[in-house]
């Protein structure tokens, strides 16, 4: 009886793996910790480092010179200290607010994770270890998985047989969808340049967004579609039959309208797969960056298929080469969207963005044609942060 | 129009953010590099280390003593050579076999991630990087996104009466699912003590499994549901209103047989949810470690749910001080379920694990009471290679 015991301890173990000295040691290393006060304390144990520093968006970004591109902000760095135990410590000097965070460690100047924490999100080809500053009442609050009912998340392949392959994307169901015999409204909510069909719900929070502002009662019940829009690829880094490849993007390939032109087909598998209400009045659209992009010129090439349209950071105008038909006759194509008289058109942007001229050039564009839109400005740039606010703002707005 | 192009440029830059050196810069760090005769090259710039390892389980294991344990094994360590540049690295002496491999670095002692691979997988409370050798022919090309049709994989919440909460499940659904109004087979996948619902299909690989085995005909079309077997979670560490707190496992409460009491939750709300084959004939259950002991307990606590039962790599006999009815009378309950004739009870084994002197005891129980098994045995011990061994060899045998 003894001996089954211990078999069984020694099985826990054994799963465990080298887990096992931080589940079941003495001193575990606790980093990141929360303070009730909101600061944070980082933590790791490297006795024989000689510096060990924190980088991340918790920090005050710096200025930093990159040839051909001029000034750039990239996140600050602070310095750990050691304590005789060779464990390295950093507390931030004031309460940090309510918000998800990324960060790394730098060990004599080497970038790693923080094996202390296993949270960890991969954008394009960088991975940083995650924390949430929580507040009741606060925006981040809606970033949290609550005592709420969840919808559903799949990944599913669709055939595009414009881009002449089968697909992946991810799609959330709201809480209730599988009990239910009703049709929903359908938000498509796509991602920037490098990123892919896994960016919004990772990054973005998006589930998260959405179970908690639909169990408030503030946002409709609606199916949210996230695809991906590198036309070049099948799926995700890791998750097509390229295996393991290093996270890369063709820019040549990125602007021949390719995606924008065939995103009917990712309509039409989401009109005949789920319980949609398949017209206008219950469609949205809504990207950030390039998936911005894509969402001003998919929405006026296909002026019948979205009445709320929503530009976060949004890159306005092609770049130089781009050839599709799908750029072509800007304008005239906006005043067919525009006659059409969508229910919302929401621009929002950053007052530091660097697209910031663009956008401003656009509303120029579209005010001078007297197309009405709805602007919302943040501070900060083109950062997660900016477009986790606009999809707590914008889903509110949609189908009421 | 120059500045135009710029900015997008630009833009792709900065959604890049950290990552632009290893997209853009000059001389990018490729680790781990598969080479053309399938040896691996493993390489890290840190020009001021002292000394970098690289330890995983693509290494020969070494013996280790534990206080209070006595011998264990774990991965070796190679040691990685610095170039001129301050680039550190490895050649294995051999090429690998076709297997999905787990690594981590060690600098000056330190372990760290791979920064030149974004490809990570959690098991409890360690990550690792990962990386596949691929081999047509082999079982590893089972592990590998193919171009095959592919399934899908959700994140469901089901009620769980039995445990007084909603609880997050992972779910497979073949190719076709969504485009058939057939009803499919279910297969119940459990995972072992401190996994959760990301294990199988994380580690297991089990969507290319199932995927590729079906692509070749060699296994039926058939839902597979991948619970969360730890009574006291919700959900997965991260996935739950717990927020990101460290993965840990609550050991006194695996002993009470509450997941395994609970079970008809779960095959109520798939049975009730999806198209299935809603009887014993088109229901197996199987599970890895702890799972392995669920499947045992699950299955002869109601005998007329399964009729294809796996045990890989099982724990068997309750653990002291277990308290609980389902674990009462195991023969007895065992005689009730081999009288309504299973079709398969597999059980599987590494030569190796710790479990296995237990495996013998139980197949001594089986044998003297006539009730009839299929037995399977590996090289190695408690494994992940070996349980997806055991999925490959396990699926082609079911709902024939």
């Amino acid at each position: 009886m003894k001996k089954s015991s211990l078999l069984f301890l020694f099985l826990l173990l054994w799963t465990v793996g080298n887990a096992q000295q931080a589940l079941w040691g003495g001193s575990q290393i606790v980093s990141p910790e929360i303070n009730p006060d909101n600061t944070v304390t980082f933590r790791l144990f490297a006795p024989n480092a000689k510096k060990v520093q924190v980088t991340g968006d918790f920090l005050p970004m710096q200025k930093k010179q990159v040839p051909g591109l001029g000034e750039v902000e990239e996140p600050g760095v602070a310095d750990l200290t050691k304590d005789d135990n060779g464990v390295w410590s950093f507390t931030t000097p004031s309460p940090l607010s309510p918000e998800l965070y990324g960060y790394s460690f730098l060990v004599d100047g080497l970038k790693m994770m923080d094996p202390s924490n296993v949270y960890m999100i991969r954008d394009v080809a960088t991975v940083t270890n995650v924390f949430l500053i929580d507040g009741e009442g606060s925006r981040a609050h809606y970033y949290k998985v609550n005592d709420v009912p969840h919808g559903s998340v799949s990944r599913v392949w669709y055939d595009s047989p414009g881009l002449g392959k089968k697909r992946r994307m991810t799609i959330y169901t709201p809480p209730g969808y599988e009990d239910s015999k009703d049709s929903y409204p359908v938000f498509y909510l796509l991602h920037g340049a490098g990123g892919d069909e896994e960016a919004w719900i990772a990054l973005g929070r998006t589930a998260q967004i959405l179970d908690n502002l639909i169990a408030e009662g503030k946002a409709e019940p609606m199916i949210v579609v996230m695809t991906n829009g590198n036309a070049v690829q099948s799926a995700a880094p890791g998750e097509s039959a390229e295996g393991f490849t290093v996270p890369k993007m063709d820019v040549s390939r990125m602007n021949r309208g390719e995606f924008e032109a065939s995103f009917p087909d990712v309509v039409n598998y989401v009109d005949t797969h789920y319980r949609t209400k398949a017209d206008k009045h219950h469609r949205a659209i809504a990207g950030l960056s390039m998936g911005g992009f894509h969402s001003l010129h998919i929405s006026k090439q296909y002026p019948d298929l979205f009445d709320y349209i929503g530009l976060f950071s949004a890159a306005i105008f092609p770049p130089q080469g781009a050839q599709s038909s799908v750029y072509e006759d800007m304008t005239g194509k906006l005043r067919n969207q525009f006659e059409m008289k969508p229910e919302l058109y929401w621009i929002a942007i950053g007052d530091k963005d660097f697209l910031y001229e663009d956008n401003v050039k656009f509303r120029k564009l579209l005010d001078k044609n007297g197309f009405p839109y709805v602007y919302y400005e943040s501070p900060d740039g083109h950062i997660w942060k900016n477009w986790r606010i606009y999809l707590t703002e914008f889903v509110p707005m949609l189908f009421k």
